[in-house]
């Protein structure tokens, strides 16, 4: 079944300590829709400038990505500029410039609105709630955030939060959304506010998957061991779009926690790939057969 | 078959953000040796004063430890104070008397020297190396140790670690003791060091178990998710003291990085009932059965 990836789409520009890269293909729509089309067709919503290369909308358009719902406007395209430290745990954003995207509103074509899945990858709440507005019930609704929504839109998120089914978020953000330093505390608050599932990704340390506690619905998803990180840009945005892109691939007539947990490594096994090579470079050469092979990686490295 | 555990006994005062406790029993050789005892009859090296209350000998005894390698000399026992901040992952030492432990040396009964499984717990490297110098090469050597021996005894830590085949320590003091900020890499350096197994332990993010990367030897265990921590002090400890005992139960001819996973799910059981409660309070109710339903419980939170 089809996914529907709404997002942004960016140029980036990524400093690391070794190397630095100007005009990237970024933007959370961008990463999570390729991530998402290895797994099921994706249609992507997003808005880009009259500047954005059509190189990168062939790419799109190579991974089989429907952009009925991408706007080409006058203008230039949203840009993002972020530097690594030498840990590469850390970032710091040195500039955004959100030019088109200030004005975005996501319009949906007739053709997309009856979408079962739905990832709402990193934009600002109020836009992740317009898109829902436009849509019959979906089966699955997936949202991704930022820690800066919570800081400038912390009540349009809580509004979006009672819609999803399933949230997205790093470990730090769980904290800071909660008021409360005890994941397991954090995520039990936060599925109090709403989605059924809390995905709470904690980088190098893997990802962990809360569903109904009662049922001991718990998951623990470890982090493939990368001695060379070389862009860790994108990589949230991969585990979100090959997450819901494998959930779309299952097509369950209810989804499962079993279902989820496979999703969550799917994500992990394309954001592990991505982190490889600057931008979305690695994922142009990734193959189904790669995928597979650190999936069962994935397997022997938890399993005792 | 048994294992010899040399460490430090201590009586401990713990604070937390809600409450302290004075004169706990506590130590390395004290949890770990206790946390082997539920796999194996463990065989205690280690030194207190007269002031060491009987009723911690007798504990020791319940558990069949065997304390012909405890010495009890005239002064105080070794006494250390620690707190811990707001998110019990940050702990500060108060105040540590070394007392009867500033003139230590381990001196093993004839009965301990064949032991084939040995568990080097946190002491200065100088005395590790010490009990191995009293015994016929044991099987398999557990080594673990702390950021205070990397910082004022690395020369004697490098020493012992050509001698052992697995240390034990926690991520922070692997990035000190390699200067390398990446996991995957610091470990294959402590490789380099000597042992042919490391394990990392990253707290509530569980631990990595590292072996022959040519043979594919990684593991990720997961952390049991705890809502509430009690008293962290001494989770290390147990984890030392239950993968021994494992490994010892186990008794294969030759040490598989099979058993070894096996064993750093044992010692991450025990680990994550001590923090449950202060000091060994949780320990002196545990049950066998207790192990086994969580180690089934570790199996689940890691499947998919």
């Amino acid at each position: 079944m089809p996914v529907l990836i709404v997002g942004s789409i960016a140029l980036d520009t990524v400093k690391t300590p070794v190397e630095e890269h100007a005009d990237l293909l970024g933007g959370s729509a961008s990463y999570s829709a390729v991530s998402a089309s290895f797994f099921t067709d994706a249609r992507l919503v997003g808005i880009v400038g009259d500047d954005f290369p059509s190189a990168h909308v062939d790419y799109f358009k190579s991974r089989r990505i429907d952009l009925a719902g991408l706007q080409q406007v006058a203008g230039s395209s949203f840009r993002w500029s972020g530097e690594y430290m030498t840990d590469m745990n850390t970032r710091e954003t040195r500039s955004v410039a959100l030019n088109v995207f200030e004005h975005f509103t996501p319009h949906l074509p007739e053709s997309y609105r009856q979408t079962p899945y739905v990832l709402l990858a990193n934009i600002a709440p109020s836009l992740q709630s317009h898109v829902l507005d436009q849509m019959a019930r979906p089966r699955f609704i997936v949202a991704d955030t930022m820690d800066l929504w919570i800081t400038i839109a912390k009540a349009d998120l809580l509004a979006l939060l009672a819609r999803v089914d399933l949230l997205i978020l790093n470990d730090s953000e769980a904290k800071m959304l909660t008021d409360e330093t005890n994941l397991i505390k954090a995520a039990a608050m936060i599925r109090g506010y709403g989605p059924a599932y809390v995905a709470i990704k904690k980088g190098e340390h893997g990802c962990l998957l809360f569903g109904d506690s009662t049922k001991d619905e718990f998951f623990s998803c470890p982090a493939f061991p990368l001695a060379n990180l070389h862009d860790p840009t994108g990589a949230g945005d991969c585990f979100a779009g090959g997450l819901i892109g494998a959930l779309a691939r299952a097509d369950e007539e209810t989804v499962t926690f079993e279902a989820l947990k496979k999703a969550v490594v799917s994500g992990s096994v394309v954001a592990s790939y991505n982190v490889e090579a600057f931008s979305l470079e690695r994922l142009r050469s990734l193959q189904p057969a790669d995928i597979e092979s650190r999936y069962a990686e994935f397997e022997r490295i938890s399993r005792f």
